[in-house]
């Protein structure tokens, strides 16, 4: 049996999901296409999925008898009205990051959730599904010992003059909020940031780089540096130190050369390299669960920890090495 | 349009095939299984192809007209048969290694694409898929300069009783053989053997382990040590030394950690996972060219020549250190 | 001409020190030796000195006509005393870590040894002779940019049950602050003290492990995770974060091996191995200054500071996340 | 007690030498110097040693009564003649590499010795004192079981226009012939040479690369590299593959960098850094043991073997493939 897919939002991401989904993955079709701007879903209809109806209202795809699974992939502010609109048609949901933009929207979609008494909404953080990632988990499990530390860094080659200081934590730092606390089992307690001198290449409106310091209810440290205009490479770095030894996240695969005197290896350029394999295996998973009428992964309390947590980075972006406290409410059965 | 696939043979690989084409990749469905132990067909569709029919003749599965394409799985002395099948009936057909288990009948099966006009035939040469052997490749046209030798190895930790000396070659060597082809662009010229003191863990029939140099028609001289005893892990290494640098193949990708006095990553003890990713992506390709109508990949050609080196490279064992020279027909237009 | 030294203090550094002089190094011999304990410096003299003259009063070595330059490495509490009477006595004098114990002895001995009106003094911060900092610090100046962060580590396995919180910073800790300085060639403003959770292998007086935040006049923000019972090994780490790049403090030299299914390379489990080569070239260069009449390396001035850092990093580890600002008086031009 | 030393032939070599013993290493002195070009001599007396005398006869130098020891470092085709007029005096002796320029040449200094019944010749093979293989050697009897193939590369960056075909033996592979016997303690039985494409970067009297196949009285199988124009880097590499394991000689110390899209670190250009505190190494080494009239580390019996090796290498340059035998007499009882 074929699962039946509608795509809302048919930008970069929802035309690259509808490509995985009708020539890369088993198991489902895209028989549904919404975007704001009609011509994107032509385009995406044309090139990937012809056999795909359009919609002009993204409430009515989500309604449609021939869609059984939804993906939001549409602009961020939308994400809360179709998630929900998922949530109460009862139709499994794919969500691109953010799941909201407020904490307060991911906390109305946790609680339909809960009303609807089972998990409907996968939230896209990719890279619980990078095998290095998954490995690493392992390793802590296996090899390290309980965590104590964690040293991170999540660095960008260069960022366009739009990126202003708050998206080091809302764009960038929300993947480490996300894969850290999912590596660790934790939640956070508390943030702090410090600014060392800004970057010359760093624009107006960016303080770059910037180290947060973060705690978690089990008493681990972690910082993680964010530099967005760090030149040499999209580079991603996690080292966790437990109490019996250390793991650290492996270098994306890249032949190692001898050439001109150096000994090296090529460091990725570009972010959408960086973890390509785990798009597919999101997807994967999340239309594996779909089938069954369910959601797996990453969940819609994942999506709301992480937007109180980073709501919490920003605070401390202000406050200047202050701590800002983190304060969660109690985790629902449903998630645990 | 869902591409119609039968399977002749669901031991071990042919049921994984069966599992990736149903399961993970997009376009195609297993449609018919044979097996020359029927039970093994019924396990086959049980697990994973409920819909597929069984064939008990093999012949009557390959001219079925819900199949659109074949693999051939089955025990190696029957692939020329079931492909020389295939490619009467007009229909792509992806073979496991060996193609054929003689030069000549590779040869027929080179002959019989031919007279077909058009590629019909993948032989299951995957470490071309493999992206570590693809970014060597890049490597060697980017950086390396024209190559000059190459230094490979292929080890396994232990092989059973039954693992003979000229095993070294058919079954393990063959790779190396394809895919140093496949890297240089070039074929061979001649082979020696060498073999140092025997390895206490080698059995009685098996001179393990063993050094095999092979030099092309370009002049490259390539050792590649062939160890099946070797004890700590599976382990494939290749260098390519060229006019201006040298590329080396990547390690699998595995966590670094630092625990007793060791600063280690892991070495794989099992074949399967060494190119795990590459068996979904030979079959995509055959998938996608299948659909055309034709084959991609590693050829029929590709098969035969492999087929013939590995004899000589047999006949180079019982030389022991004399080269034994590799004769090659003029190469087809149909595989420039 | 031969260089005449005199030895204070003859324990486990003193007395290696001296073989080091008499058995490794061009230049120079050991011609007295002093210990609070006789019978040490009888042993050392047998050992390693057969010619020196063993002196009672440690004044009278300093000022024995056969005594061109002094080492002074007995216990902490009595550097400062005997340093000063060496800059009496306008001779060269070598002086293991700490210069003083406390920063106004250290005070005192750059003002003594400004008085003097050159150079006499030097700091046995050994690690700025290590050929990896060296290396390092090249790498800082040609491949980096200005530097804006630093990750550093400093971990060993295990200490004893008289190592005491405190401790961390100024007997382990104090590497760092030096050697920083150094490669970053800036001076402290700030310091913070995170504590993670305890780590069950510290003893009942020590807070292990500890993650140490420093600021500098520059800009640059260093975080020093130390981890005195990390129980894997002995183990420094340093990353060197600047505008276009990164430079890291290489592994020590260690065979790479492939055994068990590990790709592995040793980790020193002594701290003692670490910088083996460092007390040579330390040495070596004090000799080659004390032959002119002057001293080199580590000055008076970098105890000092030194001792004022691992003051504020004390307060801060009470203070628990709260800054500790770090003031120092204007550098005298002699360590300019 | 000082020892004093006499350096013939104060080249490049001798220079440094000189400079090493006065000015570096414990307990010597040059007190004699002697040059076929006496201006040589003097400058090296004014650089290194202004309290030496300077001998227009070398074996006046070597009977002098102010001297204990001898250096040889003049031109090779002089070694023999020096060497045993040292050890006619009973004068412990340090000879720069070639020991003599005919296998018949070693073989009659190692008769000499014999005849003076105790080890006087030190030759200067200097790499069995490098920190890497000595750690090699280490790993070899503790991880990687007895050994069974070797696989090397001798690399330098470019020759120059009077490096002819047998010197890459003579001159380049005779490090390797050292160094592997004395890792493997075992002798060579037969050695092969095969010739892939000339680098288009070699001159028209040199066949560069090499590969060279040498098997030993153990059975082990060793290819070496050799390649003299590789344009990227002088680089040495080895990898012991034994019963249950692999060890690998460890790269040169180099700063890890991330720049420019590249993880890298500098490759050496330059043949002197590669091995430069092994020099410091042999020779301290060779004043200990001459200090008690005698000598250590590489034997005139390790000498004679390297130039016979080297002898059977040159042959099967010429036999191009074909095995060229290695017969060596019984050891002597002086060097068991």
């Amino acid at each position: 049996m074929t699962l039946k897919i509608g795509v809302i939002g048919t930008g970069a991401i929802g035309q690259d999901h509808t490509r995985r989904i009708n020539e890369v993955l088993a198991g489902a079709r895209v028989t549904a296409l919404n975007d704001v701007n009609r011509a994107n879903a032509e385009t995406c209809q044309r090139q990937y999925a012809p056999e795909a109806r359009i919609f002009d209202d993204p409430h009515a795809l989500i309604r449609d008898a021939d869609v059984d699974a939804v993906l939001v992939c549409s602009w961020g502010q939308t994400h809360e009205e179709y998630v929900l609109a998922a949530v109460a048609a009862g139709k499994p949901c794919f969500c691109e990051k953010p799941l909201a933009t407020t904490a307060e929207g991911a906390r109305r979609i946790v609680e339909a959730e809960q009303a609807a008494g089972k998990r409907l909404v996968q939230v896209g953080f990719m890279r619980r599904y990078d095998p290095g990632y998954v490995a690493l988990k392992k390793a802590v499990s296996e090899v390290t010992g309980a965590p104590l530390m964690v040293h991170a860094a999540h660095r960008n080659p260069r960022v366009g003059e739009n990126y202003v200081t708050p998206m080091a934590i809302h764009d960038t730092l929300i993947h480490e909020i996300d894969v850290l606390r999912w590596l660790l089992d934790d939640d956070y307690t508390s943030a702090r940031v410090f600014f060392p001198r800004k970057s010359p290449r760093a624009h107006e409106k960016l303080r770059d780089p910037q180290v947060v310091v973060l705690e978690t209810a089990g008493g681990v440290v972690i910082d993680v540096e964010v530099f967005v205009n760090c030149h040499y490479g999209y580079d991603i770095q996690c080292e966790i130190v437990g109490e019996d030894g250390i793991a650290r996240l492996p270098e994306p695969m890249g032949i190692q050369t001898r050439s001109g005197a150096v000994l090296g290896q090529p460091i990725l350029m570009d972010w959408k390299d960086r973890f390509i394999d785990s798009y597919d295996y999101e997807l994967a998973d999340f239309l594996k669960a779909a089938a069954q009428g369910t959601a797996a992964g990453p969940t819609a309390w994942d999506g709301y920890v992480a937007a109180v947590t980073a709501d919490a980075c920003v605070a401390a972006q202000e406050a200047e090495g202050q701590a800002v406290s983190i304060d969660l409410p109690a985790r629902p059965s449903l998630y645990a």
